[in-house]
Formats: structure tokens, sequence, C-alpha cells
């Protein structure tokens, strides 16, 4: 086993450890220094569940083990299908002092922090991510949440974890598609802050994809770093961490108007990212070879690099008009002035964003 | 129109101030100084709109106001429910600087300040309590929840409103069943922790159940100030605060077992207050005559002091082990150590609980 890469979200009393190791969730006692009672429900998912829930339910014999196996996809990531989560809960009478620890994707991670932030006014939980997306991003920084049929991540929660364990060996029975997902947020660190890390990942994005194990763990480790640093700065997202949401706002738009059932959230922001890139650039803030570099390494990656062909400027439009970072009425976007330095602005010409729409 | 009473719940960043006043309602501009965006949405319910909704939306004539009308009754307050409040948000295009004011009782206020709590991971809200038992209670203090069939608020978010305003001219059309109920929160302050206001109570119970306006105020301001007093101690309920759930643990497993819909929760934790004395009692750490004048305040105000006749004691025993006080498998309760005086332990002699039950 290699060593284990181990770095903090500092957020005062909440602040907590990101371990990051191939073969983690072999270690024994992994998880006692972050469960306080007795019990512990195990969140997953039917994909996840045959591939790691006996070791982890193994790695736990401590405790009263409940464990609750939900449908995989983020259609699925709804208050009907939560509540599944508080059934069971229920069911086993699991107390306050309770941890759930989620295991799997995104999905998983984003009910199972929502239900604890829930569930009798608030609980533990712990992240165990599994695939390259949630181990780079969903997992760290406490955003939880729901969707609604009108919007993504509408209804959730600021609720930070105990601890993120994500064991790389687990994406070794990643699907390809979801691994390209995945690296779509990994190259948005890039762009948002780290413009060493998007030239490594030039140079590296090869390795990646052959899931190379070293450069994988240094790519989730230079990921978690750079995410915790925006999120130490400003946990509720009242500014600087929107520069997270690069490429989500058009991606969101995409998202739902698929109702969440037809491209991963990693291809939709790919997209959304190259958009955010193209109006940048017709707004003269970065140059046409930056759109190209950004747009080879997601192409590099075979993610999708342009809306789906259906849907029309009037759609994006309405559906980014509810989006969250919407603020009384006028869009802001998270834009590029260079490759590695986004900033949210709504200071931009409405038009040119009605035109990169039509011309989609 | 009477001078407005002010306190302040003292919660250091998420302070806010309680306005209790006759005919405050009616005072214009009353909510323009909490309000941030330019959009409201008032929740209330199918009582209280016909009664108040017209006045307040009226009072907001600077903002794009919405509204939302719940069905009434602790029965609705549940997750699909709820849901009635994120359809409305949505449809209307609300934003992240959204106000959600919450008019009506304790259900309303309780639904409202969690949908606050979740819609976008957290929006403004403001309380606008018109039952005396939501002035004198769940409007203060930042619990909100929902239920679930198999518990009661298991559901929720500790979340602070940016104030609270209580009209006691709404008080006027509320009926005698729910007067009562509410005047059970008040007796439950004299008996946790200010013995001189249970003397008060003796002394005044005729007139608060005649609605004298005066001698509901001061029983309403004395109230919140024993109440903010706690909270501001233990803002999420981690030691101390948990005294003000005083016949709370008996009182949910009775709503529990009539699924909501039987006794008010003002009349479940009457009986349950009657039963944590009488426990308190037999546990010799009060006497009887304390549990006789507890048991007459509350019969003054025509309030249940024995739990319903159909309950069994091994159906309490089953619910209580639910209940949000309980760690780890001991059964943790408020109860007596005098008038004036509550504590919260799980170190009494067990038996005599179920002694207790067996006898009620």
């Amino acid at each position: 086993m290699e060593k284990t890469r181990k770095l903090t979200v500092d957020l005062g009393e909440r602040s907590y450890p990101i371990l990051i190791g191939e073969g983690l969730l072999q270690a024994p006692n992994l998880f006692a220094p972050y469960i306080h009672g007795s019990q512990v429900l195990v969140v997953t998912n039917e994909t996840i569940a045959p591939l790691y829930l006996k070791l982890v339910i193994d790695n736990l014999s401590a405790y009263q083990v409940d464990s609750v196996v939900l449908p995989d996809g983020e259609r699925y990531k709804n208050l009907e299908i939560l509540n599944y989560i508080f059934d069971q809960l229920l069911a086993k009478q699991h107390n306050r002092r309770t941890t759930l620890i989620a295991l799997g994707g995104g999905v998983v991670g984003d009910m199972t922090g929502f239900a604890a932030a829930c569930y009798q006014r608030g609980i533990n939980f712990i992240q165990v991510p599994t695939t390259l997306l949630s181990q780079v991003d969903s997992s760290v920084g406490g955003k939880t949440a729901v969707n609604h049929p009108k919007g993504k991540n509408m209804i959730g929660a600021f609720y930070q974890p105990q601890c993120v364990i994500a064991d790389t060996a687990t994406l070794n029975t990643l699907d390809d598609r979801q691994l390209r997902a995945g690296l779509a947020e990994v190259i948005k660190y890039g762009l948002i802050g780290d413009a060493d890390f998007f030239c490594w990942l030039e140079e590296n994005i090869d390795l990646l994809l052959k899931r190379d194990s070293k450069t994988l763990a240094f790519a989730i480790h230079r990921s978690c770093e750079n995410k915790a640093k925006v999120v130490s700065q400003d946990e509720r997202e009242g500014g600087i961490r929107a520069i997270l949401n690069l490429g989500h706002t058009f991606g969101h738009a995409i998202e739902t108007a698929q109702n969440y059932s037809d491209w991963l959230h990693g291809e939709a922001i790919a997209a959304g990212m190259v958009m955010a890139a193209q109006l940048s650039h017709s707004l003269g803030w970065i140059s046409e070879e930056d759109v190209c570099r950004t747009q080879a390494l997601f192409e590099c990656c075979a993610l999708p690099v342009s809306p789906p062909a259906l849907m029309t400027s009037d759609q994006f439009l309405e559906l980014m008009a509810v989006d969250k970072k919407v603020t009384d009425g006028s869009i802001r976007l998270v834009l590029l002035k260079a490759i590695g330095q986004a900033v949210v602005t709504s200071d931009f010409d409405h038009k040119r964003l009605v035109e990169l729409l039509q011309r989609n």
C-alpha cells in the first residue's frame, strides 16, 4: 500500500481531514476515530453495494451496522428517495449519536450528507467517495442537496462531514465514462485558479486516462487542495466560493433540461466550461488559443465541448434564470480572465451571452 | 396601540429580535428592516389565510409577493406538504435572497423554517406566529422540522429567523382549545426555571383564560425571556436546552400514537408534564403538594392531566425509545427537583417509569 496522503479542510470547529490512498478501505479500524456513538448506517447504491458494501461493513464490527441501498443515478436524487434513508434510520431506531457513511459517488454523498444534516436536526457523517468526481469535488466542502423537478440541488444544506476517505483503488471499478466525467472537475481546478496544474494536466492526461495510480493520487490531492483552499475562505458561498461553479450554470441548465437522465454531471459541466471560455473570449477577456487549449483538453477525455443539439437558447435562458447564482434578476456567471484565473461576475454584455446560446 | 415589547435572542451573529404587541401587523413597513432581497413568499394555512393573509400582503407592496396556503394540522407537517413550498418558490423563480414569512401557528412556523433552511441551502425567514403556543415557544429558538410517520420532528434543522413578530391581536381569533393548549407551554416555563412566574400564573390564570390583553402580553414576554435565556446558552441542544422539553418525551409518544390527529401538542405535553411531575414525586424529588399544584393549574385550563386511556405502557416505551433525547439506549427525561427547577437526566430508577406507565 502506498503512503496515505492527508490534508485538512480548515473550517474552525468544523474542520475535517481528507485521507487519500490506494486500498484505504482495507485498513483496520479505519472509521473508529470518526464515529462517536454505537450505531452506523451505511448508505450506498445498487451499483456500489455488490463491490464494496461488505468490505465497509466488515470494518465496522464494533457497532450496530445497518445499510440502505438506493437506486443508482442522478434522477433518483430527490426528496422521495431521501426518505428511504429516514425510514431505515427510524426502523432501526438510530439515535442522535448515530453516524451515516456515504459509500458511493456524488449522488450518494449529496443525499447522505443532506440526510445527516436533517435527521434529528443533525447527525455525524463520513464521506467514502468511490468515483473520481466525488473524490475531487462533491465529497469535499459540505454542499449537500437533492434535486427538484424545476432545478438541480435546490433543496439542501451546507453540512460538513467528520472526514472524507478516498480509496483510489475504488476507481479501478469505475467505468471509462465515469472516469472521464470526473476528469472534467479535475480540469476545472486548473482553469479556475491553478495554471501550473492545468499545464501538468495537459502533459499527464494520458496517464490519468490509463488510471496510473500515482498520477491519479496526485491529481486528486491537488484538486482537493485547490477546493479546500477556496472552501476555507467562504464556507457558505457568500462570495469567492462561487468560482468553483465554473461551467455549472450552463451545465445545470443542460442537466435540468434532460431531467438528469442523459449526460453525466461531469459531461454537462465540460460543455459548460467550454461555453464559459467561449463567452470569455467573445468579451475579449481570453485569447482564442486559451479557448482551444481548454477545448482540446476536454476532447482528449472524449468529453462534450458543446451543448446538446436540441437545446434552444430560450430553454437555456429560462433554466439559467432559476439558478442559485442568480441575484435579483441578473445572471451571474463564472468566467475566465485567463487560464488559471476565474471570476464571478454579472458585469458582462448580456448580448454576447445570447449570441453564444444562439450559435450553439 | 399598546407599547411594543422587544427582546433579543442572543446568538452572536444569528441574534434576532422578538417584537410583541397588540395590532403589530397594522404597523406600516413592519417587515422592511428584515427583508434583504426583492422577493417574499408568505406561507400560511387555510384557517389563517382568510383572517390575516391580506393584511400581511398589503404590508409588502414594495416586493414581489407570492403566497402558499397549506392544509391546517399537525398531520400535514411532512415532507410531501413541505414540497408545496419548494414548488411555489421555484414556480415563481424565487432566488437565494428571497424571504419566507411564516404566518400561522407552530406547524406553519416549523415547516416554513425548515423550508428556509433547505431552499437553495438556506434563505431568510420571518416568524409571524398567530397562536399562543407558537408565540411563546415554537417560533423562538430556531428548531424547525417536519414529522415522519415513525416520529415527531425527526427531520429538521436548527435555523434562526431574522425576527419574530407576535401580534397579540391575532389571539382574539384563536379558539378556546388552542388558547388553552398554548397555556400549557406558558406553564412549562414556570415549572422548569421560574417559580415566581409559576405563582404569578396561579394567581392570573383566569385573566389569561379571559384573554386579558395586558396579562397575555406579560405572559408571552416572560415566556419568551425564559426561552431566550436557555436557547442563548445552548443553541443546538447539546445540553441545558433539553430542559425545554419537559413533558415532551411523554407528549411526543402520545402524539405519535395518535398519528398527530387527536390531541393538540399543548394537550399532549400537559399530560406529559403531569406524568413527569408524578415520576419526580415517586423518585422522592418533589412533594405530593407540588404534583397537586401542577395538576391543578393544568386542570384550570381544562387540559388533560393523564395519557389517553387506550395507550399501553409498551406503546409508550417503544415510542419513547426513538425519541431524540435517547442517547445510546438509555431514556433521558426532563424531571423536576422542585417547581421552577427542572433537570435532564437518565439517572433514575427505570422501574419507577414502568410503574408510572402501567398505572396510567
